[in-house]
């Protein structure tokens, strides 16, 4: 399916970092929900570069509703939001011998598109793309909220910075929400910032691991095979630019230990069901069991760095150095935090109306 | 698209642990494949339990292959597995109040199936509808190998015992793939073997971590959006029982450091391009890279375990203590190995399919 | 999606005529379904030929429920169904110089597969494979019943004798579903039946137009874009070997009258919204309008005929005619009609499925 | 999928008649592709209402090529064109009581989107919204022609008059595809064109019956289920407003007939493979055969028109009148005939792609 994911919630995305516009469609959205710009521009702003942290380029990230939105409510069908690309630089990128960027998609993108890839900004492999996501995102978190559903993402670990656990999830979730930068542990961010700014110092970057919890998903959603919980969340958070892995509960932290260690015993809590522990994030065989859903997603460090690399040329394949100019940002971490909660937004809305019904979130 | 999986190649399994049969349907496959059913055998024999370190429950893995083949090659029509079940002692399930196990869908199962589902022997959730896929799997790996694709997978940590680093990755591919216990360090296996029987002996079970390297596999072929090789992948391989981590390269090893020590210098190495390390394990962007694919899946400790553990009660709901009796695994982490050397085959194969057309792999 | 066929619920076929089995997945099923195997029984006699009027091949159609149903209730996981190939006379077709027969699927599924296909008895193009098909509808056909939507379709037209047209639907269905020749006049029964047979005996076949009616559909599913109701269904249909056209409401019929005429005035009737005509078959804008969907398919006259006609011969392309021998049945029309009534159920199910939830079904 | 057709080849489309932007999105186009912007001006111009027999709002349907063309060429990525809207008089839509139009979607889309629907101007289910799929169209018929596969429809009937019959089927085609008026026989052109005017005085409209030629397909593309040639364009085609009936080679017109009347004969003609007749309409077993694709599609007359019809009103349910004032065409066939030709070719070309790869049209 490509520039498309979901079953019964369906968002396609499209555009390229240097083209006139990049954009996402949203289809199988309940028609009556809310479509609050102010909630749209305030996660847009929490993608968007800004400070010492982050690139030079800001992007005012104005959209248009295209589509899909009437009333400002929607109207069930195709969703599309526009958001026109400003303040690009063609000429930075615009060279006649291009050197593959280490890390980056450069080579592989020559390799499957013969060349005909707009290499401009990183093309249709930018971050950038994962602006239409973020402002899509909004409209399926807010659908959420209503329905009860928490989404929060933390910088767990950002270079050899960790930050404290989750303790009460829906008011670290919320307070999560209302920061730019993403730690529980107010003593940690100062440090964090400060080895991203370390790593700019050196010409490098840095990256971390992000946890997100979702809280309120009720019991009985997903499948044994092969569309499991983890396997369509993970299908979907592998997309984002840079992640590498992703865990559910305990993860990798804890498979090596005793089963008597790992498995969460079961209790009834006063009339609801509950695990002790969550080692399995919420989520047996596939499926969820009333938990939390816990997440864990490993950030590489940006690719583009200042520092001098080895590579090639794309034109003649042969070896050749490269120090990357231009803006880019030291770290993305903090910045990616707000396209894993929209991807789970959108993944857990698809679940939910595919097992629900799409009436479930009519308003 | 529930049991089904895949775009070009599509898997779709069925059965539960006591029915008369669980079985796979392979569509898609090239017209004019080997059947070969000594190998297909032989696969499956490597997930089959055996010795002191499996179940007690040994299934002989009869099958018939029901449809798509004629004179030993595929048709290129469905192609359908069947393996009847054997051996089964539902009298040890069927009991009237039944206790969830932890870490077991149990009580999942009965939130999504409302109490319909089959639950013995873990019904539709058990690890043996796994046998299929590896019949399915083994058809896959042979057509990868004529194209020059292998697949390898090891037993990376066991409890605290890790294995050694892949070296020489088709001979170590080669080497593992005659091996019933994956390891490439000799002296791991025996430690490993003990690490389990010591769980056993504690009522007690032990998990890992299994890394898979897939060699051969041309660049250019997967997507940026949202069908990442990483996505697929991810997906598929979450819907093996137990596994709840997937990482792609280095992954959580390595993201928390320098982008200059992540990235992965290119050069071209006497005409073919080569990355001298392989952080992002073979994929940038979403897209192959033409270096190897490496994968580590985080295999939970088997959930059954005779130790008494704390849970509830099906029927009533009430707080009930549960010591799973009956035959069952103090580890799978090696039994899984061929299950996630099978799943990555198929995938492989589907997005291979769905670059070159359906006649790629013609015979 | 080749041999699958759904998006909640979905349908997978697989088998050859003269293979060991052939069968169906069905996934998505609520689980807590009546499974009616007398039910499933009478539906595949209604397939099943008989008579002078069919082929002398007469299958038993016994049929292994080999996963998915336990204690006689779906379970809500993959429901496989098996049907054994018996009575297979594969000397009939196992020829070194295999003729073309011309109208059949020879030629092009040589094209298709390369000469690797199981031509004996048609294959996997068999009309065979739809008696799975027949099995699994018989479950959606229940499980709609129980939701009031009823499904019957009746010869309207073979050769050139028309049967009458549908008054009370509820009522004619309920006839049609209980005679093995679905004719609404008695008279039009016999004169059908005899034109079957002097068709046999010019060594020749014979078609015409099957009609179908969908009563008690909600109004409001579909999709406007590209999963209109009719685009659905017609999909599906048109997987039925033989059939070559498909309408909905007047269709060809009057498409070339005036908008006046065509358009269907709209009534409140007593609180109950309808259409005083039904020209559009109970559909606008791809959506149900709560009126009965009414369906007409073409259905090709047999390709298989005793009498000689021109082709080619399949190893060398050298011209060549032939006289099909074996057996075959002058007409498939009255055969064709319970997979009809099938296909109609299973994807209304899906529709429904998808629109209201997994659960709707449940019983 | 909802408003995504496709496999290899998705298009997705979005906007309502009176919105700001309609558009389309389409993925898996093969790199490199030559973007013909006067072709796709031209195609619009001819889905375009223009003169008397069409409507009175007349757009300019500007567009944007959004993203997923650099250099004039295809990039393998998403191609996204957006068409503002312009020349919207919401006025004439925007009442405070609603009657349903008669043989429109109103009533129906009301149902499904619960009155959240933007109903203005038909909304979703605007005719307009075939502009988009023009423009994609474009993109598809020139890469197609590139391969040799030509696609023209002509009106073969409209009201009681009838264009002549296909003769030299390519020759025809390029006849076609120059004409604004799409008929085969002069003298019909005006005949037809009088026949519109003579419904328009009569305040009524006319449909009729399209038929479309593909030729050059090349032997061996579809499936035999559920994924046949018919069953995936007709899936299509049924989107198209109005489309009621969808038939393959000879269909309904001679389904009655004898076998030995519709068999096609097959013939080496010089070292092709042809048949001497083409009933069967380029497919056997759903499957091309190499035989011109023959495809006719009922199209209903235009439910608009300014006769008074009975129908309810959408606020109170209750009866009431209505006579549809504003602007609309008392004929569409001859503007859906681009829409035909653009869906056959956007269908073909998935078809082709996922048979033969992403880069078989790689230029």
């Amino acid at each position: 399916m490509k520039n498309t994911f979901g079953q019964s919630l369906q968002i396609t995305i499209f555009g390229e970092s240097h083209g006139p516009f990049i954009g996402v469609v949203l289809d199988g959205l309940a028609p009556g929900l809310d479509v609050d710009e102010d909630f749209i521009r305030s996660q847009l702003s929490l993608r968007r570069p800004s400070g010492a942290i982050s690139t030079a380029r800001v992007e005012a990230d104005e959209y248009t509703l295209a589509s899909g939105v009437f009333k400002n409510k929607t109207t069930g069908t195709p969703l599309c939001i526009l958001i026109p690309n400003q303040n690009t630089r063609s000429e930075d990128y615009d060279k006649a011998n291009r050197v593959a960027r280490p890390g980056h998609a450069d080579y592989t993108a020559m390799c499957k598109y013969h060349g005909f890839e707009d290499y401009r900004g990183g093309g249709h492999f930018s971050g950038r793309i994962t602006a239409p996501i973020v402002a899509a995102g909004a409209i399926a978190i807010k659908a959420l909220a209503q329905k009860g559903i928490l989404i929060g993402t933390h910088i767990y670990k950002l270079a050899d910075i960790s930050d404290r656990e989750f303790e009460d999830l829906n008011e670290d979730i919320n307070a999560l929400n209302s920061k730019a930068f993403a730690v529980l542990d107010e003593t940690a961010e100062g440090r964090m910032q400060e080895a991203i700014l370390s790593a700019a110092k050196d010409a490098d970057s840095v990256g971390g691991i992000l946890e997100t919890a979702i809280t309120g998903v009720p019991e009985g959603v997903g499948e044994p095979w092969f569309d499991t919980v983890e396997g369509i969340l993970s299908h979907a958070l592998f997309s984002i630019p840079g992640i590498k892995g992703v865990q559910f509960g305990a993860g990798f932290d804890k498979v090596c230990r005793r089963g008597s260690e790992f498995n969460d015993p079961i209790r009834n809590d006063n009339g609801s069901i509950r695990t002790t522990t969550n080692n399995n994030g919420g989520i047996n065989g596939g499926i969820t069991n009333g938990m939390p859903i816990m997440i864990k997603c490993a950030v590489k460090p940006t690719p583009s760095i200042y520092r001098e690399q080895q590579s090639i040329c794309l034109n003649t394949l042969e070896n050749a150095d490269i120090a990357i100019e231009g803006r880019h940002d030291p770290a993305i971490i903090h910045r990616a935090r707000v396209v894993v909660d929209s991807i789970c937004a959108l993944t857990v809305y698809d679940m939910l109306s595919a097992r629900f019904g799409t009436d479930w979130f009519v308003g």
